[in-house]
């Protein structure tokens, strides 16, 4: 039997998704399992929390700033603060569900390399023509992606991603949920580890 | 030499200040190191982020119920939730920083009983009457306790510590500082240690 997938939520925007998404794949597959990759729109999930974007917090926006790119070099990953931050992430989460359904491994793929454009290069991937620009590099047609970033299925499927995300009980970036039991942070992707090892505690 | 202690902020509310302090000696102590023990009121921190109480912020305030018994059960503490949650910390702060000066293993002591008190047992410390008799636990006496508790000098102290560590950046519970290097919460001491292993990276 095919074990379910752990479920990996994150904005685009968020550096500690980011960094998560650089771990996940290869913590899952060591248990057997797959992650299944799910963008959503922080912004529209702090309607529900009333939650701010970390960088308007006193204190806590100048921690996030140094510890970000700390937590990077610990792990040897590329980071750059891109120009632009926070950021919408409409197109580019848009981008990876219109791929999704028909080829999972590529959506991923892509997912990796925009999140390589933006904290690893600083592009700036909320700009429709920078995400086309990135899945040109994966062999997609530019005009053919722009063209699905309009699409009225794809605009609803980002929504109802981010509003299950929100019933499930999504807060924050990255956030895994792993047979129903539920870890914000990429700090506590230890405790995912632990969790699937064991089967809980 | 010497080498200095490494600072440990905390609110006697917080569940994660509560599971850190259960490790921080030991930790520090593996580096020949000690902690110095700084419990702070972090409502009066909220004044200055205009952060919420973990437990008004929706869905997060779920999850770090969920969250918290959780990470105790792995470290296999003690933990209840108690009855009064969150609650003012003024009593046992106070009677923290009474004692500090004159022997802080004593103050130490102190600030274990009444985490243990509180999460251990439930018992409401915000109560001055309670945080007395968890001081008469280690000899001190009730009497001497609450008239303590009302000393300017104490209370200034309190405001004075509080005011330093909002000063040094310090926004949530537990909060480190080891040679002037930020961590913020539980789930960072290991990083806390690799840097006392390494001096940084």
């Amino acid at each position: 039997m095919t074990r379910a997938p752990i479920l990996f939520y994150f904005d685009f925007s968020s550096p500690y998704g980011y960094l998560a998404s650089l771990e996940i794949d290869t913590l899952a597959g060591r248990h057997g399992r797959s992650a299944a990759w799910r963008p959503i729109l922080l912004g529209v999930v702090m309607r529900t929390t009333g939650m701010r974007p970390l960088t308007e917090v006193p204190l806590k926006g100048d921690y996030m700033r140094r510890d970000a790119p700390r937590s990077a070099r610990r792990m040897g990953a590329p980071f750059v603060w891109p120009a632009a931050f926070p950021i919408s992430t409409v197109a580019p989460s848009r981008a990876y569900y219109w791929l999704l359904d028909a080829d999972e491994a590529k959506a991923k793929a892509l997912g990796r390399a925009l999140f390589r454009a933006y904290f690893g290069e600083g592009r700036d991937i909320s700009q429709a023509e920078v995400t086309a620009d990135v899945a040109a590099t994966l062999g997609l047609g530019r005009g053919e992606v722009l063209a699905a970033l309009q699409e009225q299925r794809i605009k609803d499927r980002l929504r109802a991603e981010t509003e299950a995300a929100v019933a499930a009980g999504v807060f924050g970036s990255p956030y895994v949920i792993v047979d129903g039991e539920p870890f914000w942070g990429h700090d506590r992707l230890g405790d995912v580890e632990r969790w699937l090892e064991t089967g809980g505690w």
